[in-house]
């Protein structure tokens, strides 16, 4: 399960090179940053909308389309995966330490 | 590296019933679903921005506190990171079916 | 112009009750809140892309688009388009003091 | 009340060389577009969010910021409140036609 996103990222490295009219992928790349940037935002908008309407199983569709379009976005970008994992791992370490020691002040 | 998304979601889970004094993740659990909402949508817009002004280590910023949110929500509503993980490789494998066949006619 | 918004608000205030099938003000009311709001988000993303992409007829259009989907998000929730805009005059006269008494110091 | 958006377009437009330490406004065109979208898309999110929580002050408070910064990011890219509610009213106009003509079938 947790090769999952890795998996995506290199289908979607994949795709870059194909037939807009037969892959998706390839299609928001040919449309552009700005395009791909504006699908993020509307999962991202749906996400928000699922889950304060309480409907779990809309959530987790919705949180999958913004997972895969934040994904087709950071390649565009240029921008690895493992980087964005780094900086999460980094704060986790960060952020240990300092509620760390928040819990024994 | 791959098991960063799977680590967070158990130091967001073990930290939902610390003190929102000392944890920031208790504190937006304590401020409830509309507030995490609320920060997930922000970070979302940040990500797009950074993505238009192609601005690299920006958006890896963004993109790590999108994820982090977005976890803190998922997690709030009792979705598990592994459904949505589930969802994609669902996905996954009906595009690949239809990409493949997409590209032989 | 300037009475665009109250026109606005008058038309669909009108249309609620319509047939959903033949006006989008009834279909959007008819399809509920979360739906509205999602409309609402998805046009705000468009106003941000546009707004960076440096194109100014799209972000003419898609700024419409928003202030139409706020009208009816605000009519679907009961707060008159009045309430908000001296919610706005409100500010300005007490930004007006603020920015006033900044710039004598 | 239906010339607040007109006084609050001259407004942000007399703002715009103030100092951006005594005006909001002034602060807002001196840290550029992308930071002009991104309070937008922050306050887009809320109004949201508020919307959805059923929070009708809220609801008014949001929508306000909403008018607001869409007023200074249209500023800041040139486009006139004018050149908005026109688009706004040919619609009107387009569509007053389409439900017209859809009603009577």
């Amino acid at each position: 399960m947790s090769e999952t996103l890795e998996r995506l990222e290199a289908v979607i490295a994949s795709r870059r090179g194909a037939d807009p009219g037969s892959s998706y992928v390839a299609s928001l790349f040919a449309k552009g940053r700005p395009k791909i940037a504006r699908k993020f935002g509307e999962e991202a908008v749906e996400t928000i909308v699922a889950a304060l309407a309480e409907d779990g199983p809309a959530l987790t569709g919705e949180a999958a389309d913004v997972l895969f379009h934040l994904m087709v976005l950071l390649a565009d970008a240029g921008v690895p995966l493992s980087d964005v994992l780094a900086e999460l791992d980094r704060r986790e370490g960060v952020s240990g330490i300092i509620e760390k020691a928040g819990r024994t002040t």
